[in-house]
This record gives C-alpha cells, sequence and structure tokens, in this order.
C-alpha cells in the first residue's frame, strides 16, 4: 500500500465529527457513527504505516495504565503493543500489590495512578452489572479530577472488555469484515449470524455476543441471534439492537437454532458464554464469597451445557450459509473440537480453513486500541499522524 | 506558566552547590539544604513543562529498577511516571520471580540488575532497623561495583520509604506547603501540628511521622509533635528534629494531645501509625515467623488503638487552628469516618474539604522523585532541562 | 576506547557473513562461526556505545517479549537492558495471568503476542526434552505466521536458557574469554575445565556445562569435562563436543576428579547441575504430578550429592592449574563456602580473588542479547550502528 493511499485514509477522518477529544471510549453504542468511523479509519492507517515501517510516536513520555480484572492474553499484548507503537510507557495497575486492597476509594486511586497518565484500559467482565459501573466511577474521577486541576490532563478510560460490550473486539471485528467485503457500504444487506455455541468451560462473558450484535445493527447488517433456552443477553442489548437496525436499515431478529441462524448467512459467529441468569447468581455467590454453592452452580452449568453439545459450528452447518462459504469469525482462543477439546465451538476441518482469517482478524486490535487512544487524546489526531507519515522516520533502522 | 518563569526556576538550581551528583537520596537529613532547594526547584519545573507540553526527555535508554518489599500504589505509579517522563524504561525486582530467593547475596544482585541502571527505587518499611540498612547496603554495593569498574554508570539509589524516612513524601509535602504558603522563606514560624491520628488498622510505618518533623525543622518551621502514650517515634529522630529547630529559628515541641497540637497551628498533619515498640516485637517476631503470636500481638495493638478513638481530626478541632483555616495534610489514603470505616483519622466533611488539596499535594511526586534523578544522575541538571525548554518539543503531538 | 575502535569492530561485522537474519538464536551448534563472531562483535561495539555514551535506539516502537517458565534475576534484567538499549518496549508473558491456563495452543498464542513484536525471549530449561521442543514450537508458529502474512514482521525467538543450551550465557562467556586473552585466536590450545561442583541444592539445569563445551570446542581449546559418577550431561551433547574439537583443531576430553580436570588448566568453570538421569526421573513424575515421589526423588538426590562434597574449587586445587593462575569463571549464584552455605561450589577465597572477574564477565550479557536482536532483525546492522555511532547523539544528556 502507498502512502497516498494512507494519506487519504488520514483526509477522510480529518473530514469527520468526531466527539472523543477528551472523552472515554466505552460503549460502541454511545459513540456517533462518525466516532466508528474514525476509528476504523485511524486503526487502517496506524496498520499500514507499521507494515510500511513508518514511525507512529505520538507521545514522548506519559502512561498507558491497564488495569485487567480477569484474565487476558492478546487484549493485554493488543494494549502494550498499541502503547508501544504511540510511545507510551505501559504501566500495569495490579490490584494484588496495591494498597487498593486496603481499602482505597476507586475515585482517589484513579486519581493517584494518572498525574502523568494518558490513557487507563480496564478489563472488568466477570460481574454483570459491574464492569460498566466500574469503568464509569473511573471515568468520573479522572474527569472531576481533570476539571478541578488536580490532573494536568484527562485520560482516557478505555473499556477493554465489561460485562456490557467489549468494543476493542467488536470494532476489530468491523474492520476485519470492512476488509473482506470491500467497504463498510458492502455489509448492507449481508446477514451475519451471531449463535452461542457449545463448551466445555463456564462463566464466559456475554459481552461478545452483545457487543457484535449491538455494533453490527448499525451498519445495515441482518443480523440474527441464535442460542439456546436459557442462554439469553441482556435485554436492553436486544433493544439496543433491534432500534439500531430499524435505524440502519437493517435487521435484527432472534431464531432458536444454530442451522436457523447460518442459513443463507455471510458471517457465522458462533461463540459459547454463560446463562444471563446464572451470571447473575454467580455474581451474587461470590459477593458472598460463597465457595461451595459456587461449585455447585458451576456444576450444575455444566450438565446445562452439555444438553447442548450440537450447537457445533461443523462442515454441514457451513454448507447451509451463503453459497457455502460464510466468514467464519471468532475471538480467539475457540474450544475446537478434538483439538482443545473432545466436544467444542467448531469443527476442526472448518476452523483450520479460517484460521489465518481469524489471526488477520486479531492482527487489527492493536491499531484500533491505538487509534481510540488519538481520538481521546489528539485534537486533530489525523493530521497528527499525516504529519509522521510526511516525516517517513523508520521504526526499525537498517 | 511561561517558559520565563521555568528558566528562571532552572537558573536558580544552576546556582545552588549540591552534592548529589553520583550519590544517593536516601534520608533528607543528610543532604544539605541546597540538595533540598535543588529537588524542589526541578520538581517545580519539570512539573511545569510536562504542563506546558514540552518534553523532558534527558535518557534515551537505560533502566529505572524499582524494588517494592511492601505494597505500594501512588508511589509506584509515580515512580514509573518519573522515569517514564525522563526516557528510562522502567523494570520491577520482584523477589518472588527473581532468584534471590536462592540466597544470593544483595552486593551481587545489586550489581547484577544494574550493567544499564540509571536508579534503584526502594521501598522496605515493615520492619524497624532493616530498611535504612537495606539500602545503605544496595548502595554500597553498586559504589563498589562503580569503583571497580564492572559497573559502566553509578545508579542512584532513592529511598521510596524506609523505616526512618520517607523523603519523596516529605518533599512533596514540602513543594505543597511551598505553593501554598508562596515561598519556603514563607513558612518561617509557621505552626505544623503533626498528630497520631486513629485508624482501624495496625503497623502503618512510622517513617511519614518521622520524616515530616525531620525535613520541616529545618526550615524555620514551629513543629509540634502529638501521639498517645506509646506511640513514640524512634528516639533519634526526636534528637535530629530538636537539632535542627534550633539551627534553622523554628522549634520542635511534643505535646500530648491532639486539641493542644491543633491550638493556632497553621498546618495539620493527622497520620495513624504503629506504636515503635509494637513494631520492634513485630519484627522480631516476623524474623522468628511466629505466626500465631504475631495474631495475639495484632490483636493487643488494635484494641490499644481503640483506647484513642477521640484522635480524630473533627471539625471541631480544626475550629481551633489559626483563624480555623489551618491546611490539612495527609499523604492518602486517609481513614475517613464513616466513609471508609466507622471512625478513623478525619471526620468525613473536613476531608471532603481538603480532598481536592491533597490531590494536588500527591501530584508533585512524580516530579520529586525525577528531580532527585536528574540531580543524582547528571552533572548539570538544570542546565539541561534548560536546553530541553528552549527546543520545546512536546510530549503530545497534536 | 575511541570511537576508531568501535568502527572497526563494526567493519569486521559487515565482513561477515551470518545467516540470522529473519532466524532464530536458539542453540549455539546450529550456527555458523561467522554468526558467533558476529555476535560478539556487535556485543563489544553496544557495551563500548553505552559506555561511551552513545544512543544506539535501533527501534522506535515494538515489543521484546519475554516468556520465564523459570526464575531468573540477571538473565530477566539483561533481556530488559537489552530491549531499552535497542529501543524496544519490554513485555512479559506471564503465563498464570493469561489466558495459556485456559488451554490455548503455542502456535495461536505465538502469533497473537506478535503483531508488532520483535523478539520473543524464552527460558524454559525445567524438563528435559521440553525446553528446545516448545521454543521450537514458538519459532514453527511465528514462521507460519509470518509467511502467511497474519505477522507483518518475523519476531526471532532467543533461547534464554533451555534443556540443551544456554547461548546467552556462554556466548557472554565467550566474549569473556576472548577480553581475558585477548583474542579468539589466543584461546587456541588453552585448557578449559568444566566441572561439576558441590551444592547443597538440587535439580540445576544441565544447560551451561552443556553450553560450554558445545561453544568451546568450536574456537580451538582443550575442554575437559569433569563430574562424577552418575552426572553425565545429555549425551548427544558430548558428541557434539567431540566433533567440534576434531573440526577446530581443538580437544575434548571426560576425566573423573577435579583434581584431573583442573591440572594445568587455564581456564576453570566449577558449577553444580543435577544428575541427567534423575532429571528424566523428575520430568516424568512433574508430568505425573506425583509430589511424594518428587520429595523422595529431592531427598535422594541431595543424599547423593552430599557424596561429593570434596568436589569445591579451593585454593589447593586452584594451585594446580596453569601457573596456579587459572581463570575462574561462574555464571553467578555461586555457592560459596561459608558465605552462602556451609559447604558450596567454591571457597571463599578463590572466589572473593575473581568476583570482580565474574561481575565483569556478566556485564556482557545485555549486550549479547542485544546482539542476537539486531542480527536477526535487521538486515546490515553492523551498518545501523555504523550509523549511529557518526550521529554521536548521547543516551545520557547533561
Amino acid at each position: 500500500m502507498g502512502t497516498d493511499r494512507i494519506h487519504s485514509l488520514l483526509e477522510r477522518v480529518a473530514g469527520l465529527k468526531t466527539g472523543l477529544y477528551e472523552k472515554d471510549f466505552l460503549l460502541t453504542w454511545k459513540q456517533s457513527a462518525d466516532d466508528l468511523r474514525a476509528v476504523l479509519l485511524l486503526a487502517e492507517a496506524l496498520e499500514e504505516m507499521w507494515r510500511a515501517n513508518i514511525r507512529t510516536r505520538v507521545f514522548h513520555g506519559g502512561l498507558a495504565v491497564s488495569n485487567f480484572r480477569d484474565k487476558s492474553t492478546r487484549t493485554r499484548f493488543s494494549f502494550a503493543s498499541a502503547a508501544s507503537l504511540l510511545g507510551l510507557s505501559s504501566q500495569d495497575l495490579d490490584e494484588t500489590k496495591s494498597q487498593i486492597a486496603h481499602g482505597e476509594t476507586v475515585r482517589e486511586t484513579a486519581n493517584m495512578i494518572s498525574f502523568l497518565t494518558e490513557v487507563i484500559g480496564i478489563r472488568d467482565d466477570l460481574f454483570l452489572g459491574e464492569g460498566h459501573k466500574y469503568m464509569a466511577e473511573v471515568s468520573a474521577a479522572v474527569e472531576q479530577g481533570f476539571r478541578e486541576g488536580a490532573l494536568p490532563q484527562r485520560p482516557a478510560v478505555i473499556n477493554l472488555q465489561c460485562d456490557q460490550d467489549h468494543p476493542t473486539q467488536s470494532l476489530t471485528d468491523l474492520l476485519h469484515l470492512k476488509k473482506t467485503f470491500g467497504s463498510l457500504e458492502a455489509l448492507r444487506g449481508k446477514r451475519l449470524a451471531m449463535t452461542w455455541a457449545y463448551s466445555p468451560s463456564y462463566g464466559k462473558p456475554l459481552s461478545v455476543a452483545q457487543g457484535i450484535i449491538a455494533l453490527m445493527t448499525r451498519f445495515g447488517m441482518d443480523v440474527v441471534l441464535a442460542h439456546p433456552e436459557g442462554y439469553d443477553v441482556i435485554p436492553e442489548l436486544e433493544r439496543i439492537a433491534g432500534r439500531q437496525a430499524a435505524e440502519s436499515g437493517g435487521s435484527f431478529a432472534k431464531v432458536h437454532s444454530m442451522e436457523e441462524a447460518f442459513r443463507d448467512a455471510d458471517v457465522v459467529y458462533p461463540k459459547s458464554w454463560a446463562p444471563y441468569t446464572i451470571m447473575e447468581q454467580r455474581t451474587a455467590l461470590l459477593r458472598g464469597r460463597e465457595a461451595g454453592k459456587l461449585e455447585e452452580l458451576e456444576a450444575e452449568c455444566l450438565a446445562n451445557n452439555a444438553k447442548y453439545k450440537g450447537w457445533e459450528c461443523t462442515e454441514k452447518l457451513m454448507g447451509i450459509t451463503s453459497g457455502g462459504k460464510a466468514l467464519y469469525m471468532h475471538p480467539l482462543p475457540a474450544d475446537i473440537t478434538e483439538v482443545s477439546c473432545p466436544t467444542g465451538e467448531v469443527a476442526a476441518s472448518v476452523f483450520e480453513r479460517y484460521r489465518l482469517a481469524t489471526y488477520r482478524e486479531a492482527e487489527h486490535k492493536p491499531y484500533v486500541i491505538a487509534a481510540m487512544i488519538l481520538l481521546t487524546r489528539c485534537r486533530q489526531p489525523g493530521r497528527v499522524l499525516g504529519e509522521l507519515l510526511s516525516q517517513a522516520a523508520p521504526h526499525r533502522l537498517g
């Protein structure tokens, strides 16, 4: 890709009206279409600049703080990569090593870690009703600290997965769809099947499924959600998906089998998640520290899951998708039948055919995060990258 | 603040005779007044340069090693922020992941981690008689390694809190006082009440109280120390405070109630700490790994603490300070009555009135640490920052 | 050292035919002599550039990932120092914090952490037959990801100690020998005694001993290996050492006492390791998670070790080396008799006489690692450093 095309991506950013400067990125449905388009354009430009060996250091000092309240590999490395790409120093807020355990309030800690901080990335997806609330609290704290003058700059809070949404994943997925189908416009009328799939594990967050139905309905796609009885997502998210589909000229529908969802689909996204009601019980038990009952709940949940081993993305099911050639998507790691477990979310031959595509999908995430940082922290991110592009200093010499 | 004023701060640094180059920063009372003034001036300049979006990268390669032997949030982030501000890479010496557990000597480890290291920040405040000793050992080790030629540069050891002193905190506090009252000279004759306060916790270090009485007596303040019977600080520190007060034209006195200390005070610093004798017993029990007796000691200590629930910074007590308007200070997190605990160090309304002031107080710490790094590692730190100020490259583009 | 001499080192690199570009550094015996010479020359140049305060930042963005599957202090800090020296951001892959625990395959994880990664340093030395295998798997994964286009660059995998080799240590040692004796050529015909030594510990890796006999036999040295009965190294490594000695005009011999090995030696390398067969049993027991039997094995092994307390590097033994003045080497930490344990690998007076030399030996490691990164990631590393040398920007201002 020539630098001409990168310049053109950046000019399109400059033409958008985004409202992200000195704000956060928490939930895609709270952001304007221009905000989302700007994330994609900047992410694409950054990715091309990295591949063309062009330096993109917008910062020379300052922290990118990560706060992972759940395990993570790919998002952790994506966040660290975004920080390095832009020139920020990564610093992890490890709540076991800090005095947060000693009863500090969220407001105070959020300010104490932010004196030279440009961005705070948070993963908090274990408890329904908690994750987004915590991020909103951190956001309110740094907003207040900045307005009051205690903080020299307003760190952006970026949602690295909460109980409701997983925007760095869903926008990564959207960029993958844009590249696969040629443009955002080409997604209009395309059928995407977001379906539950069987996994021999327990307690996976609902936020990927929720993030996908909430984001893809905004771009005119025909989004179908399928899951076994009792595996509903948060009802509010279905309402949002429905409303947005109506506005965008797409559609949102629920069906009750994988087969129904896959039929004529252009894109399939089979992925396991825990039932909403189980997650609610789990949250209550975890709060009460009732370890015994948690084990019972886990056993019950796994037994319930096992009723739905038929929810697997097989070659046969792939055969009924549009032209037998739907794009398979997954945020990884997938539970692959006879590879990672006896029965899983996807048949080995299906996964292997799309393995490289899922890697390419994942590749966008560092740039999506970096784009969010630029949009929240720079007044004119398109112009700044344009200048770095013109300078064309390499990020790797020799 | 214009760059003229920053230039003037830096010129004043150049006029001071500091002895910190290729040394450590361990205890304020071992440093000259010029050393302390230089820390404040450079910290102020760095803070203004950051706020004015001016790059302050003095290093392009090299490590800032942190070694936290006790939990920490704000100091950990302050140290990492200082490293990022100056261009150093942070690296934590985590003694659980290293072979130190395998019996390495301090001397050897100190050298092994220092081949490209500019600064080693250490927190070791749990055991009386231990923390400073450990830092002095590390210092002797890197000094020897440097003299012998094994180390290409002499890493500075910076005390991030030991059993005796907490210089990055006390100098942060002094800078806060300087800014609040207008100048160091304006502190002359001001009354500062360093008092114990009740907390439903146990084993807090004595080093904040000790650091405050040892530092503020050098600037002509009238320092009053108050605590319940049995909560004495290390006797040597009281002698140092007394001697320094005599030299500076200030005073140092002990009184036996919060009321007596607060009366007509210009500054109040109510904060809990563990009794010296309890800390000594605790150190002995920890060495002997006597878990049962440690629990007994903790219970005894908490019961003893509970006798002094009256030692709380209330509105009534604030009312008897100078004009009813003394400055409230705390290193945070404070134990706030009915907010973080049923009864604590400070009433909620008092804390809330000064909350923003405590945040501003804390904001100085990254710059105080960075100033210590510059003074110990650069021959002419004022001139170096002056050149960066003239270049005026931004740390955040766009 | 003047910059002329550094330029001459770098010109010699340019004259070598190395095959490391876009490859890994896993085992010294798989690399050409030119590859090894290039590592030494670049390491020397980098060390001199650091000491001459010349900036060596070849990267401006990108990760240096470390993956320590065993404890480490010096290698951890050496890797982080190399990353900082060259401008990469360090990121540790901590398998307890990541989803690797959830069953991700190595192939997938290796790609997921590599989108902006230039180097992956791995320590995996606990299990015979495992460490090198794991590194080879990671290497194959990133090679495939790069060829398929999922990775924009090919991260180099660098062996930070496996079950077979410890190349960053052995090349550090070789550079120390080169500097001590004046040149690589001067090592020809020098006698090096790699001998087992008693330690009151258990399960130390064999890879240092194996790495030394495999590397030093390539440079015409007369290498002697000595150990008690049952403490053999991997047989294949002895075959490699023998073959290489024949090719280089050196020799490789096994003897059965420390005395025999030390006689007339120019270099002695007394260091403990676990018996090969014990390591094999241990690997099997660890796989089977048989904790009870592991304890039995440890007790048995320590009892067996204790039969060989006579294997200590004493003054008497040093007296029979060449001129009584052999160079003592150790990767540290050494078990020093009456210092770190009642009886250990080396007498205190011997160690103290060579302590500084062992520190200087260790000092080379960050630069050896950085040299490996440059050779694997840059087409013309000598030319790139030469340009930085000409620019002569300082890494520490002031």
